[in-house]
């Protein structure tokens, strides 16, 4: 693991996520620049101090010097953003998978970088766009491809926080790197959790935004990037819709949703009860899939991420688990590339897309900003 | 009242709200141009023969002429739109109140020759948008006024209806008319219920969309206005936002919903249920205000428009009785123009407005449209 | 209207359910004994002197003295428990239709001496239990009756109000009278609004209790009637189940709900969100039927007590005026005894023998009481 | 880990819980009495073919003569119900620490001879009542702890399942051996999840229950055990109450429940949505607390038992891992008997003493049957 030292939430979301099924064991780790931050986390997590790294480098370099049934075999990334992209391809290239938290690069150009660089190694890149491995999702995602709405007419989807409601202080580590261009990229909130909203209704969706009209907004005065903005979007098989994402919206966790309406009917996730996914069939009372093993009406691609029947909630672990889960199977199956069921440098080079065309779109006069077609085969 | 005929719901709504809280007493009407209609709507409600009318023409002439302690005082337009206006004038001008289904108008000018037309007359004009009827609307306004959330920064509302999904067959009254632009206006669904999200979010905030940036969508083939849309919008005091308002969001019934965020805190009210004002100040657990006789935390405004103790829900006529029970108070304090509490002329003449803006934005490959500034004074 | 002066909140409310649908005018009264509030009264609701009464007594005596077409014909009884027979007597003995507030009386045998009393009486005896005018709970009853859950195996009836936890202060008129064993009875929560609990159960189920397993608790000191209770039941049929009453659980308002259990399903309403009936069959997602005009999956019996399209909610004072237009109904069909669709002294007996069996069984070691198999036919 | 084959749906749960926090590592197991199944769930596990043993008495005594580095120290019980206290016994006086699932025994005889068995054996003891281990319980427990309601006068707590609704299929495993009297014990419903529920009222209240009027039903015909029952209580501190459970409920998942009422206010938490609780101050609007690090609110004890962010669901596996952490932070605290923060031995034989007293009940015509006060010190 690089990254994830002692207050990093991230970090140790992603340890707890891949203990979850018993398929990772944490060898190694450069946790912290701080040294005694590192030495602190890697005592709390019985890292030995022989696998306790200064820095990435080295981490990288000495891991690779093992034999190989002792060397690490994935690197997990959990740094600050712009160290997303030199990691990765240093790791992917030193023959180590990379399973790296989102966004995948700092810009559209560096993530097409990244994708020019990992093309053809014989590792496995995964990015953690965790909401994709909630189960219902997936549900609404086969619904949507089995034609149970019709055609899709509307998507909507919002990610309202509102955790950067008041200025960040320089001593809250989670805020102050979210909101430095150099750490963060050009976009603060966008980046943050709009990729996420973008990615999620690209997914169910299988379908591609082409154009938006965007804007981004910086509330709160000082603030370097933005915290909140919102698009109209269309996409390439006539759906139109709105995406909202927002870090100022005071009071709200981490209200993550997704609406998607067809002809014949509608659906509906909600990320803080994540278990339930609201089917409204038109002309008929509405319906609540319900996740869990041996629950009624669920796709395979549904029940096999869950773990507990039904009435026994799974959370965000048990979602980034999931693809933690298929990332191993993959890495057993000596795939390459992306792993089955996890994101990976496709849904990376979208999520810049989308960034790209929203700073684009707010510095323009026009209405409708194309959205660049990479990252994704065309429907 | 005019209009209202047998398979007009809005009549009917009506006419339970007046009934209420005792203020009225339906005393004839010319419910349908159909004669058969017209005269079983009338055996139904008990009006007596010599009060029926044909048409609404000689209603207002005949009723004009009777005794002053016989005649009717106020005259319900419940009619499909194009004839909202004529009626109104012509009521005005015979010296009856008037109280109108919502839109006001067919177009902006058609608004504000209205405005012109019943300025200075000495009866009252009251326009029924609703939903301003509820408590929580009036307890959410006044939070916000009372800056208990800081500078508001963000307003989301949205009307995602699903009934107009599929093609409106020609006997059904309701869909057919409303998708007529003779009947309705240039604009469906931002006429029908793009207005009352609009409307919505100006008086809670209490401020002025300035700009929008917005798109109509016909997703039903055939259809001749839209029947879906979206707007981004910039208030005067700064706010930015969004508005959604659909009739094809297939499975859904009338959820209405507004969230206000400020610096200090949220808000969120949704019409389906319409008892509780979740209210999110930042960095303490929500609260759920509730409506009701004796409950907590609750403004005069509200109160006064609650009938029942807390727990005993009070809906949607409850809603549209407040704006006729306060409708009859200005009546009874003989005053003229608008009576305090109902939504009147100024209110038309901003829903008039925003379909205005949104005509033309969606016509325009410009970002951000302009909304006239009339109809309301400057903040 | 004999009682429901200033202050008492369930005139009121029989006021407005009564004017909704257009079916009744109010015309009399004896609101108060006292003279300033009777008459303030009468002044608010524009009833004439002449029709002001001091006393019930003088009332039905000088209105049945009036001519057929000018006087009343419906009293509505909404005065303090304890009047409830007498005058329920008087005014039937007198040609009156009666529409009186629960319960039907103060005890059992009182109840009985009631129903002999109006038995073959030529006019109308109505029971305001106003949840039984709810759509969904005719809903609810239709889906047991036809079948849909299979055999019944459980109810859950609860009842938890928190308005008497406290002490009442002996100005607030509507604990004090309440508390009252004169006024209200021998029992104060149970008679209040446990009766409200078991009638839905039996009215829904369509069952009868025959033994019951109970305790009455009285949890704030010095007051001289249970405040809360609780009882094991057994119906005829064989279902088994739970009902909860109770008026000190703090912070609650009026959460009234029922939940029945089936071989194939079960059902769950809540007349805090009286829209909704929850209806889980046993494998399969759990769906949500929803009142209103339109709606997929309505039973006759639930659309007609409907007065707008789904998404607009309709409440408390609607499911009252229910009973209320039905009681109209019967009168203009010249019907006798109990109007269809509203409860009456059959009701109103069983809710007294429910009460007697609580008292019993608290008082009693033994576990089983049975309950009195009076006031509705053997199933 | 004794017990858990394929199939075993609690044991996985178990290994998932474990693995979370990575304080666990799975070492050697004896899953199945069916070879096959021992096999194929050891591979699966990859367990070595040294430490997968055939029957647990072996397990123990191999494991008891590794060298103290190598063998296992923790011995997770999954197993049917009657092998609980014989494999706990042995376990323990083979010097390993035991986590065994719930119920303790089959019997309360059989829980106070485990009692006094391990009574100052130098290892521990955890039990798996997995739902004190969710943070808004803990969060619960402090508040009334606090006197933040006053004193506690009603509790209801309830656990409707309806998965055996229907008969068992022979070929269910997770049902069969759950109505099977010599591998449950003498109550099936009651000892499956009323124990639960049961032990949730004590810990929530810090009290104890004296007397209860309960019985058990079992309506599924040709089951041998309980399937449903509900039961009457009184605690030693006055609090009455209700204690629902049934595996009847046809449709209903996992809905476990509490709330508490004191003069102040009360508390409302399910298990389905186990990150919200709702308290409801008198006379205030009702606020919900959110479990999540860094929430306002919640007090150390919560806190300390969450992972990620407000707004990120944790769930069932997360509370079971939260004894899982507790037991481990024990072992290495070189502490004896039982874990703190984890339930134990005491809540073991309260459980067992309230499914006596709830048998003892269902036998007899009196209404109230005492608790015998065994397990938990007097308050």
């Amino acid at each position: 693991m690089i990254g994830g030292g002692e207050g990093a939430f991230i970090g140790a979301a992603h340890r707890h996520a891949a203990g979850l099924d018993g398929h990772y064991q944490l060898v190694c780790g450069a946790f912290s620049r701080n040294e005694d931050n590192n030495q602190r986390t890697a005592d709390s997590l019985d890292i030995h101090d022989d696998r306790l790294y200064n820095d990435w480098q080295t981490m990288l370099e000495r891991e690779a010097a093992l034999p190989e049934d002792e060397r690490m075999q994935v690197v997990v990334i959990v740094t600050p953003n712009h160290l997303h992209v030199p990691i990765s391809v240093a790791a992917m290239k030193a023959g180590f998978h990379v399973f790296c938290e989102k966004p995948a690069a700092l810009s559209l150009d560096e993530a097409k970088s990244l994708a020019s660089a990992i093309q053809g190694q014989p590792s496995l890149y995964g990015l953690a766009h965790t909401y994709l491995g909630y189960p219902m999702i997936w549900q609404a995602r086969q619904m949507v491809a089995d034609g149970q709405l019709g055609r899709i007419r509307k998507v909507f989807v919002e990610y309202p926080q509102g955790w950067l409601s008041a200025k960040e202080e320089t001593d809250n580590k989670q805020a102050s790197w979210r909101t430095d261009p150099s750490q963060s990229g050009d976009s603060g909130c966008m980046g943050d959790i709009g990729t996420h909203a973008f990615g999620l209704a690209e997914f169910v969706l299988d379908d591609v935004v082409t154009e938006l009209c965007g804007v981004l907004h910086t509330h709160v005065e000082g603030r370097r990037l933005d915290d909140d903005g919102a698009a109209l979007l269309k996409t390439q098989r006539g759906t139109t819709g709105v995406l909202i994402a927002s870090q100022v919206c005071a009071g709200e966790e981490n209200p993550l949703s997704i609406r998607v309406y067809g002809e014949k009917g509608g659906l509906e996730w909600r990320q803080m009860e994540p278990n339930s996914l609201i089917y409204r069939p038109a002309g008929e009372p509405y319906q609540v899939l319900r996740a869990g093993l041996g629950q009624a009406g669920l796709c395979d691609e549904a029940v096999r991420r869950c773990r507990v029947p039904g009435g026994h909630p799974e959370g965000y672990l048990e979602a980034m688990a999931n693809l933690y889960t298929d990332f191993a199977a993959a890495i057993r199956g000596k795939l390459t590339g992306t792993a089955p069921g996890v994101p990976g440098i496709a849904e990376g080079v979208r999520g810049m897309a989308f960034i790209d065309a929203m700073l684009k779109s707010t510095d323009s006069d026009q209405k409708w900003q194309s959205v660049e077609a990479v990252g994704t085969v065309k429907k």
